[in-house]
């Protein structure tokens, strides 16, 4: 079992990621995994793989936020609709590639504070103010992270993450991979602990 | 308490509603909530939503499959991708309003039979010898049955029963209703569940 891990392809933006990505520690407990968190560009996937947001069915759209409701309700965390939704999350998912590429051991508290300030306070989390102060809550430089934002290296990692997800399988987020098995969607957790405990 | 029901809308050509209709007699049971089948057109759905076949993206159609086979391997169930899928199932959903519009209590033994028929056994559930067959199997006369298939009664109660699905918020399969609750997939019935022991 040794160097099995459990590779977490996240998007900010996607409710879904935020979702998952409260419950990812809690699966990688109880199955001794260890997670590798993998900041993507979900718009680019779409691109990429001709999929879409769901929320371009109204119907969709609409059913998504009692959902998220309910799951929020069942995962006893905040959860509050934002009003810049849906968000061009270029620049955040760039903010986190730079920390993956520097401060790899930061990523996920990076990550989940990013989560909370986007799903859970209704902030601005491509903005300056918003990402230095996050870096800093981190215990990272935030004028060097927000500074690595726009490193050609950074914006390479981000594109080069992105395009091994797709290479993968992934048309969507989150994007859990064990080795070459794909579990999608936060729904999709169950089996992927099922997946961990089997083996 | 009195009253309540889940309402299950499903379509024999939707894979995750063959899933969903495996479990669902456990999830009534264990809330002690009676289950009201409800045979709709997926294909109708998807018109009237904008919503389209998730299968059109290609990464996902491969993903599907292997999502198919983990939850069928999860719930011990039979499966195997039937080669005749996507289905045009107007004419199985019509035989089904048609047990729905005169045997109400006979729709879950044969919607279970035909989901079985096409998603496990890969037989064509369009034909009359099957569609006769299962009728049969269920205690109907298959002649009655088969014949009831093409009445304007029953095209009727198929097209209301869509487009009441569609008005309440449905736009795609399973889809299941508590009051005005809305569960989408085979992946909320864990939170159809909950919903019903915490009312």
């Amino acid at each position: 079992m040794s160097g099995r891990e459990i590779e977490f392809f996240f998007d900010i933006g996607s409710s879904y990621s935020y979702l998952a990505a409260t419950q990812i520690a809690g699966v990688a407990a109880r199955t001794s995994t260890p997670v590798r968190w993998r900041p993507f560009l979900l718009g680019a996937v779409f691109k990429a793989t001709g999929n879409d947001l769901p929320i371009k069915v109204p119907a969709k759209a609409r059913w998504m936020l009692t959902d998220m409701q309910a799951w929020s309700a069942h995962y006893k965390i905040p959860f509050q609709m934002p009003t810049r939704f849906p968000l061009i999350t270029l620049r955040t998912q760039r903010f986190l590639a730079g920390i993956e590429r520097t401060h790899t051991e930061r990523v996920a508290a990076v990550a989940l504070a990013l989560f909370t300030a986007f799903w859970a306070e209704d902030q601005d989390v491509t903005s300056d103010p918003v990402l230095a102060a996050v870096a800093r809550a981190a215990g990272l430089d935030p004028e060097l992270a927000i500074a690595t934002i726009d490193a050609q290296e950074t914006k390479d990692w981000l594109r080069a993450t992105t395009d091994e997800a797709v290479r993968r399988g992934a048309f969507g987020a989150p994007s859990m991979f064990v080795g070459d098995a794909m579990f999608w969607g936060n729904d999709r957790l169950p089996l992927l602990e099922r997946h961990l405990v089997a083996r």
